[in-house]
């Protein structure tokens, strides 16, 4: 039994998607425990409106909600009775394997280190979305508060992201590449000149060296390894330019009458093509690296987002992915 | 009259599109001279196909070719005949008012700097690429070699891009913004942190703070400032993330009966609203803060692009930017 503790508060349509994707979760696979945090009479009144096993979710109640404009260090000092804070706590003891939330990303971030904490050995815990590609999916690390990191960081990104897209997402031998704006090996900026020899000599990675941002979209790798500000600006843009460029075509089809007929016959099959763009059936964004898992979903989730996340860290926990990190952080301090 | 020397032999498509491109600009606008710098048999070979104003397209004579992946500072030193440093010291000897390549990026930003020369006072001339937006247009400032700017760059980068965007591209007041991963100004990496309250206190730009990258494409600002390697990454990954959709959007088109018949009739609506999202209409990327002007086109430009990259020297020269961007110094060293 995979025990997960879902935020009801935190996200945009918090608490009833986060509430219906937990309910979709434990409805279409078996085997997880789902802890739903939050106000309780607010949950359980959303819940009544569900039909589900009543065995397998459980209301924890928080009191209190960070919201997403706070600062994430105070926040999650003072407000000890938050969603946030009581389900990472759960993680911490122990009661929970994995904490998935919508709720606001810094707290997530601070509390992910402070409360469920780092493995030792893992310098800095990234932030690793999956981003759609023309062949299926990749795993952008890191995404997360870390900026100004060091190359010893981006090593372990690579490390680590490799492990996960290898047991998580099944993915072969993933080739891991790190973000440059040139593909020879004496480009790009100090931090990438210092770590690109550093990931050549990981035998325990398949590094395939630099990828230019233009390639991600193709697929050529399945981990990408980069620094937090240059992880955040290429998924905001990748978020950004695709919903421009969709809503372009849609207002496109609708300037003619002839394109207005046009576009009811191409709807149906475009809107398949465009699916497999869609970030949000693959999840949310795991926080790698600490004791348990810690799931950010995008704070505009709804109920098949959540449920996704939610279903994401079945695999995590029975493939030992800690364990499998554990080990390679291991490895590599006895070579040394 | 203008005077524009074009790289004949620079580009995928070279030379017969950047021939193709100077007799277009020739015959479309007036009050312009073209040098076309090549190997002259070829060029001139290209040019008996086309009609135009003889008197309005010289041939400077160029025997060597810099290949895209030679070192760029090796080469600008020893292919002293070679079209890029034969043009580029056309502008330097005053004989021409700008240069026009689609050849090694490289090369160009090596050769712009030691042959050309920096106005006295620009610290690190940044290459400024227009990309378009949903309203219209953004100058993105830097996506040079500048890697680990400091934050003086920026600031210089910020001035010099809101002068283009004001006098060239005929933008009022135009909005500068910093790539940031947070609208707030305690969020960003040290050179951000850094920069922000610098940029606050111009009084000279309009600055709105920062953009995430999401916003980008929303044309949130008229001038968006950051470092080289975070901006080459955004035009990169602009590239990309568009090429993909629409060639995702055309295949979805295709996969039915009778999707492919919608396909027939929303084509030419599409078509015309995404030639907005065209980045090629607006010409190349000029390399400012040099002693005149040098446009870098893209390697895989068509006459189209060559042509708007030669017009585009026109207000450049007329509106006497160079002149604005060393008063704007000046006026900056005098108040220090």
């Amino acid at each position: 039994m995979v025990k997960i503790a879902v935020d009801a508060m935190g996200g945009d349509y918090a608490p009833s998607e986060m509430v219906a994707g937990a309910v979709d979760a434990v409805n279409s696979v078996p085997g997880i425990h789902v802890f739903l945090v939050g106000k309780e009479e607010v949950v359980n009144s959303q819940l009544s409106r569900h039909t589900y096993d009543k065995g397998r979710i459980e209301v924890v109640n928080a009191g209190e909600v960070i919201a997403t404009e706070e600062p994430p260090v105070n926040a999650i000092r003072k407000k000890k009775d938050s969603s946030i804070v009581v389900g990472m706590n759960l993680v911490k003891k122990g009661q929970a394997d994995a904490f998935v939330s919508a709720g606001s990303s810094g707290a997530i971030l601070v509390g992910g280190q402070v409360i469920v904490g780092r493995i030792k050995g893992v310098e800095r815990p990234p932030l690793a979305p999956l981003i759609p590609t023309e062949k299926g999916v990749s795993l952008l690390i890191d995404c997360g508060a870390n900026v100004d990191a060091r190359p010893s960081h981006l090593v372990q990104f690579a490390r680590i992201g490799s492990i996960y897209m290898e047991h998580v997402m099944k993915v072969k031998n993933p080739k891991v590449a790190i973000v440059n704006i040139g593909a020879e090996e004496e480009k790009g900026n100090a931090l990438v000149k210092e770590t690109f020899p550093l990931l050549k000599e990981c035998m325990d990675i398949n590094f395939i060296g630099s990828i230019e941002a233009r390639e991600i979209p193709h697929g050529g790798a399945d981990v990408i390894v980069c620094e937090a500000f240059v992880g955040n600006v290429i998924l905001k843009l990748y978020e950004g330019v695709g919903a421009t460029l969709i809503s372009k075509v849609k207002s496109g089809m609708m300037t003619s009458m002839r394109s207005k007929i046009g576009a009811l016959l191409v709807k149906p099959a475009l809107k398949e093509t465009l699916k497999s763009f869609d970030a949000s059936r693959y999840g949310g964004a795991p926080l790698l690296g600490l004791n348990g898992l810690v799931v950010k979903t995008h704070g505009n989730s709804k109920a098949n987002e959540v449920k996704n996340s939610i279903i994401q860290c079945i695999a995590f926990k029975e493939q030992g992915i800690n364990e499998k990190i554990k080990e390679s952080l291991g490895a590599v301090n006895q070579e040394k």
